[in-house]
């Protein structure tokens, strides 16, 4: 094996260029360790029938014998989500991270029979040595408890990657972000800063998680007479507990609804991190006896999300909840871009059926977990980085992110902005971009990977349908004995199929049908001609399937050979 | 034909329920009037494939000789967008309008080579008798000019439908909304008012067009040195007229890009809607030699539409403009919703290739047309109807437009939602829902008209993609000579194709495979076999397709059949 170059390298896997599926590689020497592996959903437009986006993880694969371990910032999925696919291609790889964070994971592969990894819980404060690399853990708040930024000492310097954060001064649980650690780190000296850029397009700061406390109280107390309903992310323990705090004040139990908040809430309540009284939480099957002006229910499916409870509860689906006019439904989330009109149907299903809904447009219902300009400027100030990387971002997130940084004093030369698959490294005057690695994304449909080629498919079936041209071939005496043209997603009056028909008849008499070879041509003939003439009859592209049966009166042999795309 | 009851009636045939595809027809004893017929764009998730929604005319079809003319409220897509449609299906039906959209009706005409309709122009105050009806066209303001409301008198009453308007004190160039008269028809008396609700979850006014004129001005002379690219909607002529007045001071040259953008502009000039003297708008194929810091291009594509000149630009592929990091690129508009991810998308490829962008979420780059609460408080004051329906809404802009009213007094019993199909009458002391009639969507695709059957199929092909089984039969012998399968949008491993055909094999042992009715057993044995096997094994459900092929020794006798879905 080729020695290894004794300098910092850093891979990007994801994250940088999207919002979604973060994932980075960190290495010195023979040693490398993972930040983060998450996943993201995929859009339907440019993704149709796929569950899943994960990364690429050739590279991971290629050194396996260096890993040496997975630090997970949190437990949301863009940074979690891809970690099931990344043990069952590479192997049990220990996984460092927030209590929460290992519950979640430990989830994840439960369900779906996986055998564990070593699992390590680590806390504020706590340093992993790992190979080349002492791994500290600095609380950060966000929209989930148990979320850290990294500080990654190297021999010669410190990494620090922010993870995921926003800066509440008063958090409604669990740890303040460790702004004085932060900021002694700084002080030490940090090489490398990588930042999150999510909400860089914000002025200003974000509001604490305490203020949709105070919104949500002021909707509860004012439908004394109505049942509640809220949806938000599972995931937002903090938001759950504040919900939960006013209920017992008021006097309303409460239910969970949807499988992840079911599931979520009772791993944060195992783990001391959502408290509440025993006879407060009642079943979602056991509703049927409580007063609805008794009762609250928190629900998944605030993204509109089509197998979610609110979703269910909107189109009449839902086992336990019916929804009618006495129901005040508040939806405690803002659409993420390419849900808006999810949400929107969701909102109008739910006034179909006589609910009240309250929902971001109308009320301060949600704030963000992701930093604002003001504050990715003390964070910049405070770590004070010698090079610096914003990820976490599309490509215009990563460019205002630069210009923050620029506009804070960081040179020029000091920044980079990467792509999925850079690598750069930390040379003795510079850091520079180096050789890239196979990366991107893989898609995830059911229990297997599909590839571009497939998706190409799907997007053209799913556009245009398919049609299948079948063509009967009388070996012996070259003689077309049938057509039958069948089409799916795509509809021809009969008049039209009768000319494409006497189109194949014309091409099969003037080609010189014979081998293998002629075959091919015929066939290609057939989906030219096809395509062209469907294209100015109707301007549509199905994709056409020529197929060839072939038999013989002697021997009763077919054959059938259609592939040649 | 049955007498027609003397009353007002009122059937929704697009607009309410959806924001788009405004249509609305007005009938009084033996007439009906159509006001407005416009189309929708449709969202990929929903209608793969499908190019334009426009409104099913069944009750226009059915009720020909009754339609007196189509009354045009103002020219944008959504009102106009389905006439070359309706005018294919139902003959030649007058049209009245104001010049700029019947310029673009015709235009629309002409480009589909189709027979013109007698087209009325008409202006503010100019009142148009047909039939039991006398339709006053009254000026109002909203993103393009020529913009009506209309008081349609009718033997009994006035109905009143605002169109799409918000209340500019100072427009750009042509009318103010006529308020005056607004509340002279109202001080008369309206019996129904339709309001448009597009904009009720907005609080308070919105902002006059002229402020995006300072937007705009500041952005244009803070960059002198750069060359300017505005992207806004083509219709928009008074913004367009804007750019162009700032640029004509600044001494910039101006550039129009994209087909829409060049045309709407051509027929505004001839209209005298648009003003500028001869040398300052240059051809786009002739910038070559104008010195970008002297040049502002003003392009379509602020949508991000996929073949729009702003997105040809951001991908590399525009004919005449290079982008790069001399190039600083406004988008003057906000994404639609559903729109935000092509919208994003266009934006972080625009910096790729290293041009500054400016949009929504960093400027006051746009505002809207349409009216936010207190504008609809003051129409609704002003014209104080009777009775109300909001229309061009989704449901909960709807149900937040009747609330609105009520707040304003008017009674519960007075309001009503519609779905589309629904028709109202007025009757001596009321206002009733009447019996539906037919309505919904169609979809065009291409030349032709798509049905909900054709688009089920292709959602299925597109997120599972398609399998087909050709079973060859020899006939005579009732034995199964050949298997092959085939398949597009979905992969599997030869082992796994194996086990299918194994499967076939299997089925058509124990099938009585002998006549036509058991062929179709056989079949939808495959395909229920094959699907569960599949639906097991990788969680994906193709749509299958067996087709049986069956041939004779005796005589060449093949035959193929495959429906039966």
């Amino acid at each position: 094996m080729a020695k290894q170059p004794k300098q910092l390298e850093v891979a990007f896997l994801g994250g940088v260029g999207e919002i979604g599926k973060n994932m980075t590689a960190v290495k010195f020497g023979d040693d490398i360790i993972i930040v983060d592996c998450g996943s993201t959903f995929p859009s339907m437009d440019d993704t149709p029938g796929i569950d899943l986006v994960i990364p690429d993880f050739s590279f991971i694969k290629a050194n396996l014998e260096k890993i040496k371990g997975i630090f997970v910032t949190h437990g949301h999925e863009d940074h979690i989500g891809g970690i099931p696919y990344l043990l069952a291609e590479c192997g049990n790889i220990p996984i460092y991270g927030s209590s929460l964070a290992i519950a979640l994971i430990r989830h994840k592969l439960t369900e779906k029979k996986m055998d564990m990894p070593k699992m390590h819980v680590v806390k504020n404060g706590d340093v992993k040595k790992v190979g080349a690399f002492a791994v500290e853990f600095v609380s950060v708040t966000h929209s989930i408890l148990g979320a850290f930024a990294l500080s990654i000492s190297y021999p010669g310097g410190v990494l620090f990657h922010t993870g995921d954060y926003k800066i509440d001064y008063t958090p409604v649980d669990g740890e303040c972000i460790d702004l004085a650690r932060i900021a002694e780190i700084g002080n030490k000296g940090v090489s490398l800063m990588l930042g999150e850029s999510t909400n860089v397009e914000k002025k200003g700061t974000t509001i604490s998680e305490k203020e949709v406390g105070v919104t949500l109280q002021r909707i509860i107390e004012s439908h004394p007479d109505k049942r509640i309903i809220i949806a938000t992310f599972a995931s937002n323990v903090n938001r759950v507990q504040q919900i939960i705090r006013i209920c017992e004040k008021v006097g309303r139990k409460v239910a969970f609804d949807g499988r992840s908040m079911v599931k979520i809430s009772e791993i944060a309540k195992e783990l001391g991190m959502l408290e509440y009284s025993d006879n407060t939480v009642v079943d979602i099957d056991d509703i049927k006896g409580i007063e609805p002006s008794r009762l609250c229910i928190i629900s998944t499916g605030s993204q509109g999300e089509p197998m979610s409870a609110l979703t269910r509860m909107a189109n009449g689906e839902d086992r336990s909840v019916v929804i009618g006019d006495n129901d005040v439904v508040a939806i405690s989330s803002q659409p993420i871009p390419g849900n808006e009109k999810a949400v929107y149907t969701l909102i109008n299903n739910l006034y179909r059926r006589g609910a009240k809904v309250l929902y971001g447009s109308l009320e301060q219902l949600h704030v963000s977990g992701h930093a604002c300009q003001d504050e990715l400027k003390l964070m910049l100030t405070l770590v004070n980085p010698k090079y610096f990387i914003p990820v976490h971002g599309e490509y215009r997130h990563l460019k205002k992110h630069e210009e923050l940084a620029l506009s804070l004093g960081i040179a020029q030369e000091n920044i980079k902005l990467a792509d999925i698959g850079n690598r750069v490294a930390i040379k003795k005057k510079s850091i520079q971009f180096i050789d890239s690695v196979e990366a991107g994304e893989v898609y995830v449909d059911g229990n297997s990977n599909v590839d571009s080629g497939v998706l190409r498919d799907r997007k053209q079936l799913s556009s245009d349908g398919v049609m299948i041209a079948l063509l009967t071939i009388d070996v012996d005496n070259r003689e077309l004995t049938a057509i039958d043209i069948l089409s799916r997603g795509v509809v021809f009056e009969e008049e039209f199929l009768e000319k494409l028909k006497v189109t194949i008849e014309d091409i099969f008499a003037t080609s010189s049908y014979k081998d293998e070879k002629s075959r091919g041509g015929l066939k290609n003939n057939v989906k030219r001609k096809l395509e062209r003439m469907i294209l100015n009859k109707v301007k549509q592209r199905p994709m056409i399937l020529p197929l060839l049966i072939e038999h013989s009166q002697n021997k009763a042999e077919d054959e059938e050979e259609g592939e040649e795309e």
